[in-house]
């Protein structure tokens, strides 16, 4: 089997074939084609939205996904969340010597096929090789460039008392598919992850709720509650979640049992929460369940009119408890 | 000694701390300070250009910089070499748990002083961390944002009979920092990488040449050999080189004697290379030695007729050879 050595990222031939044959075979598009220092893009009027995340999921591939639909997903969905369309994306690899050639095609032909679901381009990239034992296989950082469109303004200071929180799924899905993997747990009813590029779902909740779209978040580290506690502490009023109304998979709730996690906290890759109007909130469900990526779309909680920036939660059996920001995420290298 | 644990790049409270004390602190402003999912950012009329890059120089602190001002310098040039003025800035971080924190705040006190240098801005980032052993210290990507103004058009193919090959200065200081730091020589004379952000020399290269200016590469990874070979092949022009005239210090030609490496193919992080026509190449001249980057600024060859893409050195014997480009880097991890 071939694989990688270090002289495929030494800049010379070797890089250049395995360019051509793995990125521009895939990926070739005119900005991409000059393979320059810089890609030039064109961009349509509006705001500019730019961000990066480097992947370091472990393993690289998992029930539902790999590395490479995570990282274009990803990065599509920090675009999204700005309110903006991912146009450009940058792929940067950082490749382990002796990774198998055929396992980083199959990483890219997911990015591939991630990349035409999102509707984005590849326009620049960078290939780098560590010796045996300086990396685990592979790094793929992305970035990207969107453009917001007039009349969009999305931020979580936008959240206001009698908004309605909404979220497109079922919540933990990717932590506890990686966790099944990176464990060997198998379950009856295997997880998958929901990795997903949501560009093309937000763009139905924006043309649906326009400017009552207060704040879209996507629940990737640190889940659901996290980002519902940071909506709360930036908006500055409280949320309340009902915990009846917040979709888990019974056998995402049967892996968390076993393995002592709480899904409010385990990471999403494919899931948005919605912050709206209330009076948009039916017309912005219903454009989200018309989509395939929301088909489960339901509204979860509300914002309240308490300004302590507080997350409670309606239990299922009536009680209620107070939803704290977590240390920190409860499983490394989930993304 | 305090060091990165996993919970550092969990996303939760432990993250946001060392992004507030490390990250924010040194490069807050007013489009990084929401840390959200991505920046919003301001772009002035002109084409965009958009690059990426990994950095997994080893080691991490070099005579002359540190993989954090690399990081910095190396994405300024990119977009720099596309004739574009660079503007905002992605900083991404891949930390090996065990890393020291003191070594993470000195990497991050040198890329804040390099975009200083720069004037650019870092607008948004990313820190991951991995388990100690599945990294090596700590890997950084930036990606970088640029406007290319009206009547700059610089493209290799733009290379022309009659050109002159500028370069403003020294070669082969990095990859010989590098090596030496590597293999623990020490030599009479130390060298320095020279790895600085460009964009205030190429602007200056550009005022004084304008649409005269053809061509713009940083010999990186390959060195000089492979970008004037790569000039050569696009243009489709023979290129000469007068190796007489090309500037190495004494001590870099002593450790690649030594070392069994030809300087035209060791790395740079901090040189141009400038294709201008002969009409203007004068006055680039006198604008780059003007500039602090630029002080030993010199012609080093010409574009000819000849159509076959071929590079040849006039050594200094006033022999004649042929100059290939490199199969690939003769040095892994260089940047």
């Amino acid at each position: 089997m071939e694989r990688i050595l270090l002289a495929h990222g030494g800049g010379g031939s070797l890089t250049k074939q395995l360019i051509r044959d793995l990125v521009v075979a895939r990926f070739g598009n005119p900005a991409l084609a000059p393979l320059s220092d810089s890609a030039l893009v064109e961009l349509p009027q509006g705001r500019v939205a730019f961000t990066t995340d480097s992947y370091v999921v472990k393993p690289l591939r998992f029930r539902g996904g790999d590395i490479g639909r995570l990282a274009i997903s990803g990065t599509v969905n920090d675009l999204a969340m700005a309110g903006a369309r991912p146009l450009y994306i940058s792929l940067a690899l950082i490749l382990e010597e002796g990774l198998a050639l055929d396992d980083l095609a199959a990483i890219l032909d997911s990015a591939k096929a991630a990349v035409d679901e999102a509707g984005v381009t590849v326009v620049c990239g960078d290939t780098k090789v560590v010796e045996r034992g300086a990396a685990d296989g592979c790094f793929i950082n992305t970035s990207g460039i969107g453009v917001i469109s007039e009349g969009v303004s999305v931020a979580m200071e936008r959240a206001a008392p009698g908004d309605a929180i909404l979220v497109n799924g079922s919540i933990g899905d990717h932590g506890v598919a990686i966790m099944s993997a990176r464990e060997g747990l198998s379950f009856d009813t295997p997880v998958s992850s929901d990795v997903a590029p949501l560009g093309g779902l937000v763009a139905a909740v924006l043309e649906a709720g326009g400017d009552a779209v207060h704040a879209l978040r996507d629940p990737t580290r640190g889940g659901l509650g996290m980002v519902v506690c940071e909506v709360a502490e930036a908006c500055r009023h409280d949320i309340e979640l009902d915990e009846v109304k917040i979709p888990v998979r019974p056998e995402v709730q049967g892996a968390c049992d076993l393995l002592g996690l709480d899904p409010l906290y385990v990471a999403n890759e494919g899931k948005v929460v919605v912050v709206c109007a209330e009076a948009v909130a039916s017309k912005v469900l219903t454009a989200m369940r018309a989509h395939p990526l929301g088909r489960s779309a339901v509204a979860i909680g509300r914002v309240l009119d308490g300004a302590k920036g507080r997350v409670t939660l309606r239990t299922t059996i009536g009680g209620r408890r107070v939803v704290d920001p977590p240390y920190g995420e409860q499983l490394p290298r989930i993304c």
